[in-house]
């Protein structure tokens, strides 16, 4: 049986628009936004209680497409190996759901979309936004959903971010919480990459202040941010072992074009970036991204306190991105407030990549961890 | 006694200009380049029979500079905590020399040198250098200043690449090596860092093929580029220590300004990069570092084998850049073709910076290894 056959089919993404004015969706800045549009796709059917239902978060450069494939491109949702039939989403028992961000590009209000005040793209008029926004914008789309509990919230990175101000927004809706490879609040030094992509950005002249679109795009500074990026999704042993220091055409010209396979890998990642991604998209989420401190300095076990919700943390030895310490603070957290907490650390050499890849074992830790929780919560 | 009495005072570059056509010095890559000059300082004085001379080599936006203080800007040398009477290379024992690499730009002929074929800058025109052409030339320098053996050789990160690429390609003059936070070879994240730098400097349109000088320099894609580097240089602690989540002025507005303490840093040292050194040789050393595989493939301690000079390596626990098994890998070379070798792993926060901040523990082991080292050869 090929992976394709175990999966889901072709699936198609919906758009679900609330906020209009005057109930513009509040922000944290103390803005407001709307009418906002939220893209979204399902997998799996609810049960007649709807007590089912699992929200999936994903990360920085994701989307609504979680699984199964478009009729257009033909390419698997970004955790495909994770949801479908007899997966660890297992959607023969579970009601999935995955929205694009608030601020992204593919489909959800952001920067890119129309201001309805001007009848042209936001830019930089888009308001800041931040996780909890994105999260309090979910909301209106489960409730929409006519979904009065989920079973589990679930995403690794910023997909974690967002589960775990979901458990804090909102801990009477959310029985469950998945959160991989991620941090209750975001480090200097992870602000610091996050920076040094939106300086790239900035420097290309073509980013002309956030005005852009219909004109030529930021192509090379969108390019140098995601190469920076894929560096920090990787990790130095992963490198070694899939580039080693081999040159990807020994007959090219002794200058500075990308000689060595891995210069190659990161020019063609950044290149077709821009193909995929919305530059201005890029630097409001990571802004939101930076901002995350789940606590504001508090202590997370006080913000705990008291809540039902159960906790599977995962964390990957070779991350060096988002290292295990910034799980195991979190798995603390949950001890000290007498939270339900598993704790995995789990060995790869994918680096951050590995909550991408590192599936089998991710399959087996969420795949009992949501049935002990669908039995316990009946 | 303040740190500034223990110094070494005044100190002067001066310049050696060598390997005029037909000799021109001989590349790796097969070219030829001439005339040469190296900007260099000396501290100290030799002894009768100049037994007593050591070269430091500079990392890569270091230069000849390395101790006392310019009457003009009276800015300390690069490493003046370790140069100086008493300190770890005692200039009332040791002869310093330290000089500004080939391909450099503080005094040393590199791609913002005059081409004397056109009488203007090299530019592109520069041909690509490596570590070994960087010693070669040294080695003409040392042979200028009379100085037939070196009691050592000394750096850290670059610097370390040059002293490593000189005991193998000068065993005979080279009594001891000092290798510090560095690398037998690049690895694959070593070089992707480099890349990201060097893709920010030409994506800058004013980079303009490298044929910039005289007009608007590639400032922005140059700060990009540093920026990058300086994250590589600090660790995740020592950057949580030094920054925090601090805001840098809360009264900014929320936008993309930087508003987190550590992009303020990281801005300031990005901005003022271009103050001080040419995007050009940025470029080409970097490629050189990058090119930078000792062996080429081979066992280091076939490479080894024979050679009479004695290793101090020095790596740091929080150094994720050049990480100690890098230098490890240097020792247990050192101890399979029977050479002498003393690695040392010091505790510190840093990270790579350590090379530079590290004092205390440095020059202890320096200081003993110098002396048995002088010592051992009388």
């Amino acid at each position: 049986m090929t992976k394709r056959d175990r999966g889901i089919g072709i699936v198609e993404t919906q758009c679900y628009t609330f906020a209009y004015p005057p109930d513009e969706l509040e922000l944290e800045s103390g803005g407001k936004l709307g009418p906002v549009t939220l893209a979204y796709e399902t997998y799996g059917k609810p049960n007649t209680d709807k007590s089912n239902a699992i929200l999936i978060l994903h990360a920085l450069t994701g989307d609504a497409h979680a699984a199964g494939i478009h009729e257009a491109d033909r390419e698997p949702g970004w955790w495909d190996n994770m949801i479908g039939p007899g997966k660890a989403f297992d959607t023969n028992k579970y009601f999935i759901i995955c929205s694009n961000v608030l601020g992204g590009c593919k489909g959800s209000t952001g920067p890119s979309s129309l201001n309805p005040e001007t009848g042209r793209p936001y830019g930089l008029n888009f308001p800041v936004i931040t996780i909890k926004d994105m999260v309090n914008a979910q909301r209106q789309l489960i409730g929409y959903l006519g979904i009065n509990k989920l079973l589990s919230v679930a995403g690794g990175s910023m997909g974690g971010m967002q589960a775990l101000q979901w458990v804090v927004s909102y801990p009477e809706i959310t029985a469950s919480v998945i959160s991989v490879a991620t941090t209750a609040n975001h480090s200097p030094q992870q602000i610091a990459f996050n920076e040094v992509g939106r300086q790239a950005i900035m420097a290309d002249p073509n980013w002309n202040d956030g005005d852009y679109y219909g004109k030529d795009l930021p192509a090379k500074g969108l390019g140098v941010a995601r190469m920076v990026g894929h560096i920090t999704y990787m990790s130095d042993v992963s490198m070694s072992e899939k580039f080693g220091r081999r040159f990807k055409d020994t007959k090219q010209p002794f200058k500075f074009s990308p000689e060595f396979e891995v210069e190659g890998y990161l020019q063609y990642r950044g290149d077709n970036f821009i193909k995929r991604f919305d530059p201005n998209s890029y630097l409001y989420i990571t802004k939101a991204i930076d901002y995350f401190d789940l606590t504001n300095g508090k202590g997370l076990h006080e913000l705990l306190k008291g809540t039902k919700s159960r906790f599977l943390i995962i964390a990957f030895k070779s991350d060096w991105l988002y290292p295990a310490y910034q799980s195991q603070e979190i798995a603390r957290a949950c001890k000290l407030a007498g939270v339900e907490a598993i704790y995995c650390e789990l060995n790869s050499t994918y680096g951050h990549d590995a909550f991408l890849v590192e599936i089998e074992e991710q399959s087996h830790l969420v795949k009992h961890f949501l049935e002990r929780t669908a039995r316990d919560i009946r």
